[in-house]
């Protein structure tokens, strides 16, 4: 593959459009070409449409003014669909979160997107994160719990005990997704804190019989 | 991942914007949402450009009208390059092994884009590829030897094989890129079919040494 660091391309319209579908996470120069050959192989109508796809999204993508999650509209469906549990706010990282859960069918509250996690390594602190607004939406008392569905990895562990420390003023109950050995897991390969923490932080039988 | 078949998207663009990425080859539902999920992130003037490169590339490309590879103008810059061997031909399945061969600079000739190769399965035949066009290209007399650059897969032999008996009424030689243990390969690792044709069709001690 030593070839592709000089690969010469046969036209500057080619360069171009591998150069873009290079500038997105995880394509490299490689795989980029290999997807605008293909693209090529379609007909001019399919192509202006996929590439039409991106700019209309672009352009006419909402933020959901309540939580942060994408929407076409100004109030994004969850925030305002009435049936959903106002007084429970679940706070995650990213709209993919969102659709992990929204998958589950268990939750019933509605969410609030943080845009990211606190990661000094990549210069994201606590300003660059939507806390502000979450902030505004427990001023008005109508929120009871915040349950906080970070990832299990430091960056998540910092950013929730910053929230943590910094809703502490607000009369409600902050609540954590259980941790523990997944559904399906076999203990053998859990790793060492998961598995110890999950024999200290025991739960009685009882609860794992009424899991659906 | 199981959530990912009813993976339900908070927006009707985004699931165009989606389906438009997953319809690359290789790129399931999951890449594509982090990959538009990333193009959002982008300034408008970018995420156009990044469109725009795509229906100009497909707008405005041309296939050379002497060997078949991609092109900016009617006659690609290899075929319209004076300083290249017109009488020797190399023979490929794909604009890509254009790109693999320039880059090892051992080749002066010109080529000649398949665009594709023989596989029943898939329903490609000899008449999907530029075979005629290569028979056109034999009738001048300019060409004195044709070199198969195809895989060494079933369906790269058997189309050379059928090349090799459709232009054996010219006056050429017909030559194929040479088979063996690839250099910095080790011997334990070769396949048997591979080690065994080298050992028969072992080469003189000395070609090896002007190898540069």
């Amino acid at each position: 593959m030593r070839y592709i660091c000089r690969m010469q391309l046969p036209s500057k319209l080619i360069e171009d459009a591998v150069d873009q579908m290079a500038s997105l996470p995880g394509i490299g120069k490689r795989t980029a070409l290999r997807l605008v050959l293909s693209l090529l192989k379609k007909d001019s109508k399919d192509v202006r449409r996929f590439a039409e796809s991106f700019i209309k999204l672009k352009e006419d993508i909402c933020e959901c003014s309540i939580c942060h999650n994408l929407s076409d509209s100004p109030t994004c469906s969850i925030c305002s669909n009435p049936s959903r549990d106002e007084s429970l706010v679940c706070v995650v990282e990213d709209i993919r979160d969102i659709m992990a859960i929204e998958a589950t069918h268990q939750f019933r509250g509605r969410y609030h997107v943080l845009g990211g996690i606190i990661s000094p390594i990549d210069g994201i602190g606590p300003a660059d994160l939507h806390i502000t607004s979450l902030i505004d939406r427990l001023k008005s008392g109508e929120i009871k719990e915040i349950l906080l569905a970070l990832s299990t990895t430091m960056e998540g562990e910092t950013t929730a005990f910053y929230l943590y420390r910094k809703i502490a003023d607000f009369d409600l109950k902050v609540t954590s997704i259980a941790r523990g050995i997944g559904h399906g897991d076999e203990l053998q390969y859990a790793d060492e804190l998961t598995l110890g923490k999950s024999i200290v932080n025991r739960v009685p039988y009882e609860n794992s019989l009424n899991r659906s």
